[in-house]
């Protein structure tokens, strides 16, 4: 261990404060800072600090007047192209027959909003069945192998290549194990890591959260491409043989892993990159904009824009700017390839101004109470710009969307109790289109839009039923073993007369005729 | 009192049974129940009765196979129609100038679901004013009748009819007498009060839920139209030289009372009859829509239909039945005086089965688990078939409904939480598009759309600056004293930089540093 050598980069860097604790350590202390200290290219920080500094401020000009919705011509709609979803659905199938297919789920966030200490993925809703994020996505792999292998009579594979961060790594593996991947085989379920950054002060001064501990964020999900180089997944997917990669977010209930429709469009409107998107019908929900700035397709993020251009509507009446973003992406994996190897080091960071929890010179930790320094971040989907060509695919918000941000609260925003509502309402919606019906304690058929919280009736004077009155009056889930996207349930539904709670699994139906807990 | 001839009365419509507990009953109690029974008319009930089973019976086919859409012709919208919105509100507020104007209030719920023990329009949801619905509603009338006058240079008065119930009628006088009225004049607040009708168990037989008294509830917001008429309400709006009513719920608090623009596009329209809707956009979503069933206008109810009607959408990918019906109604004097006196007894009950507290034969009270009878009611929308020219005015949701319906939970529809908010957001974009920028407490001006729940910053480690994690990040609420519908807020506003929590009203800009409590 050469602590001189440290010290010498460290002066290079300007950065030596972060030894000025150095007599006070232990030698474990010691030993964990300098090896953390060494796996640093101070230089290389330095230079992303310069360069998102320059490009935040020119970033801070908003970029209104820059803005074009996304052409007609680029556009795939699941409700304005039905005649062609079909055939895209084949397309799709046919090239996960082929082994092309890979997923690549985006988990390396923490859950903080969610508040929870676990990786979201590990979260249940409060489903019937109690499955967890990462195990309703597990067994929708398994189901979409499955069609596809009985459409094409061929064994196949979607390999899962699963992105964590520092903080989530151990912890995710240790629960796919323990859960024994859920049914997939282990070689096909690929972990690695994301990169992390160290938090700066607005001076480029690198900031200690410990005496001898550097304060260390993920860089963002946009760290990907570089962890797609660092850990060698662009070449493990060559060597499988896969041609297209479907990439999305952990925390989406309705996640269409792998969606063949959405690949099957992509691939035949041969495109190099593809962005899945939920129609923004509220001019000031915050989700990001698909567009073209400057005639290059981004997202544009909503504290990016004014009121008056997230307001502004066209003659259908429709808000001008409404491709909302779901990080929900296709790429090819050519594509990905020239990104990792040309344009990754091309992409700047963004900048995040954040309270970081500091020790002061005398060694004190401060939790300050206004933001006092950065954390660098990119994102998933600065490489748009590069794709020569680029599709976007709007698809229903109530089939396919519906993120788990938020702890429960009273105004109910993308917290577990709506992912939870969000999966049922859909599965609910899957029985009665297959020919299924519910029937309440009485016997008597429930709407197929039924009032919520509450049992039959109309009218002011209805008695909740529900104990807590959060729940839906028709709990029902349907295992994604048994169905990917409602497919296969009329054989077993058709005309047939059913109780909530309904849960459909591998072992058949269950029901309860009372709701449970 | 003649007790021989409330029995033979009794007999002779088969509701003896009213009288078994007649000798348990004390002078009072038997006082009290021959005062009820006297003022039944059971010829008419048993009526109503029979007339109402035959059309449920009939209703309960689905009426999918024979619903048409809105046609376009008779449709404006505020979003499609930009270009006659100015020329619309200025018709408007000539009528209302002209004193030809009048608003009418359906407020005879008792606020059940929200689980309050008053009437919906005492509630506060929270708001920094700590107004409640019917306040807010009288200060738009208030500020809506100065600007009529202000534009026309003539006194003018738009007034304001109440429709109560017989539970919440005292109560609702009452609190407008404490609060002097809003404002208003008292003679130009009519409160008046809606029928009551018995409910009636499967087989016409009147419940009683205590020995000496009868099951009664008010007959359904399309009670007003005999209301008006056993109240001489129609002959007051005559006395009054009225014109154009306005019919709105006590529920909604972004409700446009005697809205200038939807009243002067009914006006130019010709319409003797007009809706107001917002458009649905979830299949599941729980509205009642308008269209028309065998070539006559109507609110179907979302309970009438199947899902696949729910879920038909058109060739632009909207949904074929999308104009939600929000309870917003305009109506001519000269209709409404038709209605009353020609089509009024033509109407039916609808029938909805409750489960309904009785006294069963030993005189003990049952409160049944399943529903054991109906209440019978009649609904505002009733009587559009018998318009000669209908016309539908589609406005946007977040700038206008926001229903009161039920208690806070944790999947936030229609409640306290989500009424504030809605109020909150839209004056928010009031001061923006006012010229009007927020800044947080470190003097940085705070993005068009904030994050939600939060304090500045982007990413997944923010963190939650408000107590109890439910409330918006820009508080700000502007009495309609001020401005009605956003007018009127430039000179204040026009480039200066405000702090949330902002109150606006008629003594000033008031601001907060920080998020009270």
């Amino acid at each position: 261990m050469d602590i001189r050598r440290i010290v010498q980069k460290l002066e290079a860097a300007g950065q030596s404060h972060l030894l000025q604790f150095w007599d006070d350590l232990s030698p474990e202390e010691q030993a964990d800072l300098m090896q953390d200290l060494e796996s640093m290219d101070f230089t290389e920080i330095n230079g992303f600090f310069a360069a998102a500094m320059v490009s935040s401020q020119a970033s801070s000009e908003k970029v209104d007047s820059r803005m074009e919705p996304v052409p007609k011509d680029v556009l795939g709609s699941t409700t304005r192209d039905r005649d062609q979803l079909k055939a895209w659905e084949e397309e799709g199938l046919l090239r996960i027959s082929q082994n092309k297919v890979a997923v690549l789920l985006l988990a390396g966030g923490q859950g903080t909003r969610l508040g929870v200490p676990y990786p979201k993925g590990m979260c249940n809703v409060g489903l019937p069945s109690r499955k967890t994020l990462f195990q309703i996505q597990a067994e929708r792999i398994l189901r979409l192998q499955q069609l596809a292998e009985q459409k094409h009579q061929s064994k196949c594979c979607i390999p899962w290549y699963i992105m964590t961060s520092g903080r989530t790594m151990s912890c995710t593996k240790d629960f796919f194990s323990r859960h024994n991947y859920f049914g997939l085989k282990e070689e096909n379920v690929i972990f690695f890591q994301q990169g992390m950054l160290p938090a700066m002060d607005y001076n480029g001064k690198i900031i200690l959260e410990g005496k001898g501990k550097v304060s260390m964020a993920p860089d963002g999900n946009g760290g990907l491409y570089r962890a797609l180089g660092t850990n060698k997944i662009v070449e493990d997917m060559e060597k499988r043989g896969m041609a297209y990669v479907h990439v999305y977010c952990v925390d989406n209930i309705l996640v269409k892993v792998a969606d063949p429709t959405f690949v099957g469009f992509c691939v035949q409107r041969g495109a190099d990159c593809g962005a899945k998107v939920v129609e923004k019908t509220n001019p000031t929900e915050a989700v990001g904009v698909v567009c073209k700035v400057d005639g290059r397709f981004q997202v544009v993020e909503y504290s990016e824009i004014t009121l008056t251009t997230a307001e502004s509507r066209g003659p259908d009446g429709r808000l001008v700017f409404n491709a909302g973003n779901v990080a929900n992406h296709f790429f090819t994996l050519s594509f990905l390839k020239d990104v990792v190897n040309v344009h990754e080091p091309q992409l700047q960071h963004h900048v995040a101004q954040k309270k970081i929890p500091y020790v002061d010179t005398q060694g004190q930790l401060i939790k300050p109470d206004k933001p006092n320094g950065i954390k660098m971040e990119k994102f998933v989907f600065d490489i748009f710009q590069f794709a020569k060509t680029f599709v976007v695919y709007e698809v229903l918000r109530e089939d396919e969307f519906s993120p788990l941000k938020n702890a429960d609260s009273q105004d109910g925003k993308d917290n577990p109790t709506t992912a939870r509502h969000a999966l049922m309402s859909l599965h609910h919606r899957w029985v009665l289109n297959a020919g299924g019906h519910f029937i309440d304690e009485n016997g008597t058929r429930v709407p197929a839009i039924p009032r919520h919280g509450s049992a039959g009736g109309v009218g002011p004077n209805v008695k909740l039923n529900l104990k807590d009155g959060t729940d839906l009056p028709i709990k029902c889930e349907i295992s994604p073993l048994v169905s990917y996207t409602g497919e296969g349930l009329e054989d077993l539904l058709q005309g047939r007369e059913l109780h909530p709670t309904l849960v459909i699994d591998e072992n058949g139906i269950h029901e309860l005729v009372k709701n449970g807990v």
